[in-house]
């Protein structure tokens, strides 16, 4: 049944990246600040204690916290602290940390809900960036809302595309997250 | 138990329906842009795997995730991803999927806390709005934020009025979604 | 275990008390709106079912619901429904409620990720405020996005910086949120 899935999944996959944007964003709008960054989610599988950054925490009827669920993981809710990098290698130096919580939310495809928390603490931006919406996983890249920033992203609003930047079966993942402000203060 | 919680819950329901607005919106701005939707909640109660739109996911100590708990249902989360509609009718063509999930909040009357997405996609509208906020479940009509939209709905703000339209005991509902965006780009 | 990390939160408390803000909003806004408001969250533990404003209702794999989980608490998801004061006293008259959850999300400190809401219903205020963010714990002030309001605080936003005013123990703690609004309508 999951390895079903799983081959499901890595085909949509290959459609999806060879596929074209969701919803596209107007694009008459210039960014009045542009961020991208990397964040790296591995899964608690009962095993890797150690190198976890997420856990499932909440699970549907019948399903337990260290398998995804079946029907495409839909009622699973992770919960994660993840690092964030400048570039798409997971051992490069973070600068901040994701935090916050998913919920694969379809029964017929991955889909997730997102409201989730970037923790920014490099020399470049101290604050934090505050995210929400659905992450249409199997769309190359899809868009979610900039709901406010603090510190020096104060009172910042605007739009990030996530792109599926790695995925390695059940227990990695790997987001870019192409953080545009429209409104800067 | 569960039985006198719902004659209490319909004896509320026929009160609110004749109340007055909780909290009303200043009347003075005129929306940018005006939207009228319906979504629909089928929970799933052991039974009804098929029809299903939603799940229980987690509940406090001592209940279960086939069954909404006592204490209005205090405790529980459910993940759901229900079809919207341009009208009131669960049969119609759906136009997107509200997804996300609600969490009844209150231990002495109906509440829930709500954090969802409404994915459209139909030829009026490609994109999502985001929604959060408390629903006043016994309240006729109830405002949350609209905190952010994508696609052509980027960036849009605004204030959802949410009305229970449907209630049927502990099986289905459906809510009218009335969004006016104040913010429109 | 339980012990051992109580003693290193009450350590690193004092610490946090005495340190300087993480984020420091910029300071050359006013805000067009403040608000400043207590609320008190006392957990349910299993034996306090008549006081409890807040249960467990999610928690990592092999932690149970009647106690925070290990770890700082990692993975677990509370549900609560706790007065609003306008002192720091429990006991004083409450002008709404703050419903919503928060998340445990990180293993090595004490951080919480949040999103709830302020229902008020006083005389000053009818309407409802929406909470958005991480809160670092373990610093003595830190601020969240103010993500929206309804009511007679209709499409705010701004920003709300929250300070731990007491905390006892795992049974209680009460938050002072000084909510700056920066946009007002």
């Amino acid at each position: 049944m999951e390895a079903r899935y799983s081959i499901v999944f890595y085909f949509l996959m290959l459609l999806a990246l060879s596929s074209a944007f969701a919803f596209p964003s107007k694009k008459q709008y210039k960014p009045c600040k542009h961020l991208v960054l990397y964040f790296h989610d591995i899964i608690y599988n009962g095993k890797n204690a150690g190198n976890a950054t997420s856990a499932i925490v909440a699970a549907p009827d019948g399903a337990n916290l260290t398998i995804l669920a079946g029907q495409f993981h839909f009622g699973n809710v992770a919960v994660f602290d993840d690092p964030i990098t400048l570039d798409n290698n997971l051992h490069s130096k973070p600068v901040g940390r994701a935090q916050g919580l998913y919920i694969y939310d379809t029964k017929n495809t991955f889909t997730s809900w997102l409201g989730f928390t970037f923790v920014l603490n490099s020399t470049d931006h101290q604050g934090t960036i505050n995210f929400f919406g659905v992450d249409l996983i199997m769309v190359k890249s899809r868009d979610i809302s900039v709901v406010g920033g603090t510190g020096n992203l104060f009172m910042h609003h605007g739009i990030a595309t996530i792109m599926t930047d790695a995925f390695e079966g059940e227990v990695y993942f790997r987001l870019c997250v192409d953080i545009k402000f429209y409104e800067c203060w």
